[in-house]
């Protein structure tokens, strides 16, 4: 078979174990924990239905591509969870490591078109990585809400946490930074964020 | 609020039902059944890098849109496995009705534009619907030649039962196709697949 084609379906092969890549956020009904491909589809339908809220005018395919693909460095490198103040001090190495392995994978323009999103996606300087890192950190801000918080009470969450994760998420959109905004006030009144 | 973003965030958090519809497909481990989700987000990154195989140029963004909600309707009118005939009669109705609830929750514009894609994939009758197939015919065959015919094994399906399935493969795809034929010859020669 052409050389090409195989070093594609390898990388889809590959990239079957984001399935198995468990976030702390839990569905909506509470019962699981999500995965990273989950989490990316979401994201994704996200991307399309809500670009008009973006600050700027974005490239939606490309954006629906960096989200497609932001993730699945943590096939090698794992989840880290968002409050985890350790695991994030090794993050970028373990990462960087990841994305030289499996990007590797594909034919070398596919490999670099690849690396270069995910690079755009992690330096969030682009109106594309800035509107999907809102959506980012909206997605798991949704399920959260809909589980009761139940993420959020196990792990003891602050607000303080939660808002200065949040700090970029109005460089993307002021709109859907203000919506997250008045999830996070409703869950602090309910208790599912800890005040402060 | 705005009542455009609630329509929006509203479908967004239903959607997250997807996650629970499961596929008799297995992830590539065979340690359990795949969901609409995670088969969404698989056939969406194949869009992007496999879109060159197409038989004719496809707008991909397009492409990429249509399969993240291709199988959304599933939410209320559960997962059709593939070779279950029975089921088959019915599913036309069901899933009708499941698309004008789903995609009725969303601000009239965008329930509008989702349900055209939806009728576009399924009439299969444009080189986007159509390539958008032959990655929803690959992906799950991709999964079971790697799971060792789990399920292919479980429900005892036979070549011919494949090969009419996959009749439309080629209509998106020659070179997706012969790649397919080749996995279905591969996995009779294996025994995963009954002769005949």
């Amino acid at each position: 078979m052409d050389e090409r084609l195989e070093q594609q379906i390898d990388f889809i092969r590959e990239i079957d174990k984001a399935k198995s890549i468990w976030r702390q956020t839990y569905i909506s009904d509470g019962t699981r924990r999500e995965n990273d491909a989950e989490h990316s589809w979401h994201m994704a339908v996200m991307a399309f239905l809500l670009s008009e809220h973006a600050n700027s005018d974005i490239d939606v395919l490309k954006t629906i591509k960096m989200i497609l693909i932001h993730d699945i460095v943590e096939i090698d490198a794992g989840d880290t969870y968002a409050y985890d103040e350790k695991a994030h001090e090794t993050k970028k190495e373990r990462e960087c490591a990841a994305a030289d392995r499996l990007f590797g994978i594909l034919p070398k323009d596919q490999g670099e078109l690849l690396l270069s999103l995910w690079d755009e996606f992690e330096a969030n300087e682009t109106p594309e990585a800035r509107f999907a890192h809102s959506l980012d950190n909206l997605q798991p801000i949704l399920l959260n809400d809909a589980s009761d918080g139940l993420a959020w009470r196990e792990h003891g969450v602050h607000s303080s946490q939660i808002y200065k994760r949040n700090e970029i998420t109005e460089l993307g959109s002021k709109t859907l930074w203000n919506y997250v905004d008045g999830l996070i006030k409703k869950n602090m009144d309910t208790g599912n964020i800890i005040r402060g």
